[in-house]
């Protein structure tokens, strides 16, 4: 009865748009591209679902599509396109998330009790935003400042593009939350279980060697990226190994068959804590399901397939697995820490050229291993895609970092605190979010993201 | 772009239902107009404001309109309609309340979480039970038991209906939290401001006298109530007068200006403590608006009528009102008893006959007493309709209450600890569930309710 | 190495006192009397014990012994001796529980964290407010206004010493509870465990008639009582009975053996909620040894005595246990209502004569019945002293009911609000402050009281 | 009456001990001295105040006292004195604190709650301890191997009067904040006001230079250290500037007349949180006096004095201050990371020749900086002793860090997560505990430690 809203009926795309790639390549191809793929993954959601906020971390779907259109009404068009009128001066309240230079905002506890604006008028804002800031980018491009490298303001919608593609993944992250809460666990988009598991035969775990040594770590050069992966500097490492794959549900499952929960010897003391308070016994989205596990996946629950990448774990957990990693597989196993992560993938290829599981195929969840993967002269494997990889370090400023001024600068740098960082990319990032030197971060406790575990050693 | 869900649609209602009026008279005509008074409710409504709990005693409107389908799927078709399947077997689950006996149940605190179904699935499973209510009402009428006085299966729908109503007056005050809870405050039915002040003149404030010795009080004889309101029993009462009309905002605001809420004196312990930890200041809904107050109601924000009632307090408020008028307006103030407000209630005339606003009117707020109200030959006035009355009594049950048995017996019975009684009707009350026996409870800081003040003294 | 203190070689008691029983009969006699007995109760203590606050009901002994004191220093000394001088005017702010209108007082919560003064400076607070009463009490005895019935100053003094009495029985019941707190489980007073169970054989249930009508209840004449107990007023009753004995140990046992805390029907709402949450499985004090039950007393860890009353229940728990028992032994029982407990215990002696077990005996624990109880001539047995026994009244005022002028009227109006009325006394009570119209009262889930439980039934 | 317990009585010490400095140079001298020193630390408090935990991080002073002999108990006498037996098995219980491998614990929250042992009972523990110790020290120094560096028993013996150090600092950072809570606020010991401000002139901030380059940090060598200080190891500083000097409340005042605690572009976003929550307004301790402001001392309340170092400021006031220097005062000012600061120490002199306050002193408060200071050939002062330096390292493993086998190993390792590095030292450390490797930790809003700021800069 209730025709659902469907996004996508309002973009003409004559063919299917893969997250953010843009086809041609001027700034408002990429602009529009981005934009749509928000819509394409909206495309399965009633608009019940658009409203519920199930847990602290999560905000509504609603949320995410209106607050990625404040950014660039906010700090594009407000302050750039002469005469520019918003089309409700209270959203500017209701879907600012923490900028608190960019005005008062509304309490994030309550992002998920506002019912109107509606699923529909949180549209109609993203077409008025869109109206003009595709005038706004005709206008850069007719000016021949529309390359970011070389315009502020092209450089400000590209920040825009990937603050739009965080929020994308965190709309898979969340949504995925969100029906896993309701006791009917319903799918986003049901899938084959057949096409779920993935690698017949397990793949050795091969060791990728960093020599001692000062290396340099960061991002430098052109091409977008954030603040906090500036500025490219120096660091002294001791000879390590890193590992050539992510660590499998088989090896987690034997990490849990051994006691893993259960001995806390294994555990950091906060996670300790945690473990005993919330009652850990398996990752986030784990239920048992006869003498085995099941899952609870975007596409449906779906039995645990061995050789899939261990996903929805926290850092206590892929830290405590790593030490029983060292104790009962490979000896001085630990977490790496992001130097020797990213010293370890600048050897392999490009993140636009990975073989992982990445948002644009729809898949939503870690694939097997490919059988010809291992450590080769490329490098290690399943480095972008699938799943985050939690390192060892804590998440703190590089040397000589600078945020920008204004209301931006506290886009990253002021949650430099009690956080740890995470490399590489997941199934629900787009591959051209993702990169070699690219810092993401969540606290130590954190499992509703794609997240997974890669091994290091010393030498 | 979204066209909203127009619940009456699908009863061919030529002309618009009263609330739960039965034109006719048999058990069915009452069933599909308590039923069809529901949708009417849910008409203003677009499908987001259906899934929001804004706080710990609200529920979401589908909630509401699901569990008075469940009640009439689990204790009448299940049982008494052979072959009767379930739309959905985990809606039984999902949508029980509270009651232990008749299985498990989601958790409350997660009823505001769950997108799906969706609001039209739920309409459907309405359908699905009216369809099969109709069907087994016929049957009755055939059978010639379709009268609740006589037959106990009758007797089980008309609780169910009565159960509806109830949540009626629910759906009401918890969608007017949820639209107050968004910044934007938007109407649930917009109303001209002009058309809310009523009672040009101040009614003068005239007392109905209670004669002491043993009076009769509680249901007996034919007609529904609730098994809390039974069995009729002997009270022995002090000479006492009880108040000819409701307390008015005018009133209410001396309190205030007198520094109501910032004399502790005034107060209960308990009472106290919530003021300060609450920092309540006014009556709910109530917010400064240039030099005087202004109100959200299911029409908008409006300015406080001084002729109307006040509404939106709780217990403790109301109590802090009588103590404070003892000292300031009329010594020996004080709530009166609920056996002192039904002997008092007893000599007016029933609430059918009442001049009061009931949900019928869709006003949705309380009026001002007409000029002519006062404590005339027919008892007090505004005893039924605008606002329910705080009284001084806690919630015990009656000497030889009994609860059914079975399930249905932890509808009332279970709740009789640290709640306090509350009599009459209001104005989100549909007129035909208003009756003089009637024990509204509710805990003692309780304000979302349309609830208010009548006072009481000694002789 | 650190000689305790021991408070009582400060008053020269040439024979040891008795809880408050003034052997003379002035009220410098009774001042005395009363004051004694308290250092009396601390006689076991060591330093350390006066200090702690186990949990937010528990308030530290030396604040007991401080309050008491500062009650006289406040209400009498203060306003009625000319040129009285506190010794710290700062303990008027430390040592005022909660009399908002005597002036700003220290945060309960934080009651257990002040470590000064020292135990041995509030002793000599004591002295100092002893020193000056007995002066002030010598003055009326010269005017011959020492009787509380005639003068209003003899009367505040009389109201100081039932308030200090009140806290002779909460610093039992408190430092049971520190005691219990600590792994070690110290005693208060050890005790030899053959001593403990008492009652061979169990007393037949028998049941004392209340006749249909109006009755009279409350304090009216001569002789002291709280505000809350008057005036004396009528109750129209419908005939019931009352248990000539309270429900034992033995038969309470039953009711844990028939799954009594894993049954929800036998449960208030609120109360199953607190089973669960609190986890609990059978009385406070009370935790399994072998097959069995010991049950943590003053006297140490003892085994649970059958024919011994049941203690440390709540009202939930009480209400429960009727329940059941209505359903498995006694058909209609149920908590008897405040009023026919009075009524039914007007028609046995008075509380001075009782046979039960008082703080007075220094058994602190309560005793099984005697071999001749039962509901004779005399009325019911066990009526005072042992355990209070809950009641199915919510703590209400009594019809007509003024605290009061003045701070002093805070004493008990103001925490009618949730709480459930107990009536008799228990063995941590002074046998002298028991009497036929005492109302205590305390909150549903409390247990850390001596608190039991009588049956009552319709007639 | 009560005469208070003094510790030292029981140690025949000819000559005022001190804190932990042996005079001879055996290892039972050091255990001698440095226990001894836990009593002198005692002198000052009455009974009550061992008993009390004024908040969370805050154990009773009974509680480390017996935690420091269950240390050496369980670590050393039970393995390795033959026949030793525990003066009660129950203690193992009470005061263990978070070894899980060292069996089951009594809960954090309740350390507050015991009463028993006594003070004088844990006095006896320790003395049983004590003897027995030193009848093993013998044992070890008749063997020749009681030299730590040779020895393994004789390096946990070391272990353990580190760990008895580590509380000697807690013993006062905690009685502080207890005292403090007390209303009365009373003195530890109290001080003349006159002695408190020191440092006529301020002295100019000057700055040490680092050069770019691979340094090395951490401990190695003979010498105690803790295991977190190894292995000494590599690391790449770009070239930078440490502070000559501490930040001092002259500097800190202007900050917060600047608006510091008002401006939320100076905090990080979990800071600016608790600044808000917690109303945080100038360091803890202090509180407005007339203008200006004092702060709570352990002798006393006293003016804040312009040339002492701030203290008690938390990491996140640390790192706003920071913030704010680099625009008002210091272009480029931040903390320093502990790498930098370890660099900059190691051209000063050791801890053992700094002109730091240490708990030696007893002034057990920071002193101004003497005229001389400044950052001369000896490198920056104030870095030992006065207050301990929050870092911009988070606190994490050194590579190649193992933890010690067994129980040993939770020393410090499990706290790997979410703390904040300090170096140097403070006024309540005992000097022989200072070194320049030392790493201390605690979470970033922690601000009951003596804990202060001293700003880095680039090159």
């Amino acid at each position: 009865m209730l025709p659902n809203v469907t996004p996508t009926d309002r973009y003409d795309a004559p063919t299917a748009p893969r997250a953010g790639r843009a086809p041609g390549g001027t700034l408002a191809d990429r602009y529009r591209a981005v934009r749509a793929w928000t819509h394409v993954l909206c495309e399965p959601l009633v608009t019940e679902d658009y409203v519920v906020r199930s847990m602290h971390d999560v905000s509504p779907t609603k949320w995410h599509i209106a607050h990625t259109s404040w950014f660039f009404e906010t700090f594009v068009l407000s302050p750039h396109l002469p005469g520019y009128r918003p089309i409700n001066p209270r959203y500017a309240y209701l879907f600012n998330s923490y900028y608190v230079q960019a005005g008062e905002r509304h309490c994030r506890a309550q992002r998920g009790l506002v019912t109107r604006p509606t699923v529909a008028e949180v549209y109609d804002y993203r077409a008025h935003v869109d109206e003009h800031m595709l005038r706004l980018l005709a206008h850069l491009a007719e000016a021949g400042v529309d390359d970011p490298a070389f315009g502020s303001l092209a450089a400000l919608v590209e920040l825009g593009l990937n603050h739009e593609q965080q929020h994308q993944e965190l709309i898979l992250t969340d949504i995925k939350h969100v029906l896993w809460t309701n006791p009917l666990r319903p799918a986003y988009l049901p899938r084959n279980a057949a096409a779920h598991s993935g690698g017949s035969a397990p793949v050795a775990l091969d060791w990728a060697a960093i020599p001692e040594g000062v290396h340099e770590v960061g991002h430098a050069g052109a091409g977008f990226a954030f603040d906090n992966e500036s500025p490219r500097h120096r660091q002294f490492l001791e000879a390590a190994r890193v590992a050539s794959r992510l660590v499998t549900n088989a090896e987690y499952l034997e990490f849990m068959a051994d006691g893993g929960y259960h001995r806390p010897e294994l555990w950091l003391s906060a996670a300790w804590d945690v473990v005993r308070a919330e009652q850990w016994e398996a990752p986030l989205y784990w239920e048992r399901e006869g003498d085995g596990w099941a899952t609870f996946t975007l596409g449906g629950t779906l039995p645990v397939a061995p050789a899939e990448p261990v996903c929805h774990v926290s850092f206590f957990e892929a830290d405590a697995y790593a030490r029983w990693a060292a104790l009962a597989r490979w000896s001085g196993a630990r977490l790496p820490t992001e130097a020797e992560w990213e010293v370890a993938a600048a050897s392999a290829g490009p993140a636009s050229d990975a073989a992982g599981t990445f948002a644009d195929s729809q898949r939503f969840h870690p694939a097997a291993i490919g059988g010809a993967a291992g450590a080769g002269a490329g490098g290690p494997a399943q480095l972008y895609g699938d799943v985050w990889q939690w390192t060892a370090s804590q998440y703190t400023p590089y040397p000589g970092f600078r945020p920008a001024a204004g209301a931006i600068g506290e886009y990253n740098g002021k949650f430099m605190c009690d956080q740890w960082v995470l490399r590489g990319a997941s199934c629900a990032t787009p591959r051209t979010h993702a990169r070699l030197t690219y810092r993401n971060f969540f606290p130590a406790a954190t499992r509703w993201q794609f997240s997974g575990i890669r091994l290091a050693a010393g030498a």
